[in-house]
């Protein structure tokens, strides 16, 4: 079959490779669709970073590695004592695996395992291929009114939904989204669908502003002509931002999140800075304010981004471009300019 | 009446100033000690940044000002309609004025007024002199119990109970002290209080050392010849630090800090930074660790340290000296040098 391969920088390669068969306890899924992200993107442009060049501790893989970890499918083929799941049936993969073990996943968070691996990146398999498998347990039905096309979308969503857990703003809480990006976009849906209405999205890129308002984002703002501060103000009456939602991860999104947080407020870092900033703790002193982040999900928010798309608060339509397996490269640098939001690849 | 003001970097001056007289809801302490701290030093030392040189918003008050915001004395007159209090009665002060106005008023978190201002820097009178005058709702009461020396103490006690309440570790938690001055030993004294028993002091300075562990602290650690994530290891079972206190302010602290945090640990803030340091962000994500910092305290903290006085947990012996206001530039220099931890002046 075919499938993407990660062998290194700037080297992906589309191969033939066996294709794999269900052991025990684990489904084959035809890929349908794999969506593309930043991890992606850092690994082909910049270096392997969550690509293990030696074996992975938890799974063993290592590059070459099949690609690709936002992905959805249909169930062709289930292993000895699996049974959830039969042929036919459309699945998204939470492509996370984690120990069991460690400090984290005693404390029932598994989302951030010190030996977190994920399906595409550093395990067996991954999306970017015709068929891949998984521990049935990975696998969440899509009800019949959830589209292949949105299936593989719920893995970035639900990235943003854990954000926003995690935060957890009030619903009368001023909120801004910091960059509207693919997370940016995916942390405004989140909170959309949590109800919450005073959202301020600040985003220098025309290209990104038009992207976000036309999915609905009504207060746009562009930090290089307009004034962040006098327009949470305004929506806020004053108070500030409870939350920040950091999703352009360089310094002057930081700068501009601290600036506008009410007290007590918190900005969420869903980003990845590739360098450092410099950064003065004191500056959170006199609001008690909080940095955090937030690292993949639980199954219980993949269930909740499921719920939300079957309810129709959100989809596939208005952010994302499908492409063939052959367009790969030319998708990331793509995504690179900045030319397109999200890019998924039928396969 | 002798009063200590604050006239710039490096003036402060024994003067003659009129005694003040209470008026309606005020009362008239005679104090009897004052603390100093480490905000006075840095306004001693460096720059005028709590102290006011122009008229605070809020109070009015500028520079020269009396200083001293941790103190205890005993009540000689009551303003017309303060009744709660009368002559003799021995208080300690809760030194900050809020404008209960502003978001942090209106959310119930005076603590972190945008206008807070202290009596003993930006406001009429402090604690550096032989009489001041607060608003009754300022004033604790004393068990008879507690010394008026330890009512000195309440106010940065305070400060410490206020961070150890935010960060909220659980009783078996791990819990890391970085710095053994004043702050860094009032934290471990409202940890002690508060029944975590698995803390751990790492302080590179001697004469620091040893001064935690003379008041009883076990696990005290000398981060340049040991290594502070091993023991933490040992001391969590390899769980981590759910919490570490900040008290030293220096880029070393942060660092260590960071490195030894539990998954969901917290890096709780409350030295202040004379400068900003190199920091990605990204840093926080494996672990989905918070920043946080602390400020001032509530008056119901101020209650919780007075009642661990009454109950003996803690006071001033062993970590205290006593001097004259007429030592008072000298103990400056002597606090700067680390010659002593925590100063009380007796007025
Ligand atoms: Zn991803
Ligand atoms: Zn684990
Ligand atoms: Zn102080
Ligand atoms: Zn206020």
């Amino acid at each position: 079959m075919r499938a993407a391969r990660y062998h290194g920088v700037r080297d992906v390669r589309l191969e033939q490779i066996p294709e794999p068969e269900p052991g025990p306890g684990q489904i084959k899924i035809a890929v349908a669709y794999n969506g593309l992200c930043g991890s992606d993107l850092h690994e082909y442009f910049n270096a392997p970073t969550f690509i293990p060049m030696e074996p992975h501790p938890l799974t063993g893989a290592h590059a070459p590695c099949v690609l690709g970890h936002e992905f959805s499918g249909t169930v062709v083929a289930v292993g000895d004592g699996a049974g959830v799941f039969g042929p036919g049936d459309r699945v998204a993969v939470r492509p996370t695996y984690s120990c069991g073990e460690c400090p984290a996943c005693r404390i029932g968070a598994p989302n951030i395992c010190k030996q977190l691996a994920f399906h595409g990146g550093s395990a067996a398999g991954g999306g970017l291929s015709e068929f891949t498998v998984v521990d049935e347990t990975m696998a969440h039905k899509l009800p019949d009114s959830v589209s292949l096309l949105s299936g593989a979308l719920v893995e970035p969503l639900a990235v943003a939904q854990h954000a926003v857990n995690r935060a957890a703003p009030g619903a009368d809480d001023t909120v801004v989204v910091i960059g509207s990006g693919a997370i940016g976009i995916g942390v405004w849906l989140a909170l959309r669908a949590r109800g919450i209405e005073k959202v301020i999205v600040s985003e220098p890129s025309g290209q990104r502003r038009q992207a976000i308002s036309r999915l609905g984002a009504e207060r746009v703002v562009d930090p290089t002509s307009q004034d962040l501060q006098t327009i949470v103000d305004e929506v806020s009456g004053g108070v500030g931002a409870a939350v920040v939602f950091d999703a352009a991860g360089v310094p002057q999104a930081f700068a501009d999140g601290l600036s506008v947080l009410a007290p007590h407020g918190i900005l969420m870092v869903v980003s990845v800075y590739e360098r450092g900033l410099d950064f003065n703790p004191t500056a959170l002193l006199t609001g008690e304010h909080t940095i955090t982040t937030s690292l993949t999900y639980s199954d219980t928010e993949f269930a909740e981004v499921i719920a939300n798309m079957e309810r129709g608060v959100y989809g596939a339509d208005g952010w994302t471009d499908v492409i063939g397996l052959d367009q790969l490269t030319d998708a990331f640098e793509l995504l690179r300019a900045g030319e397109a939001v999200k890019i998924l690849v039928e396969i």
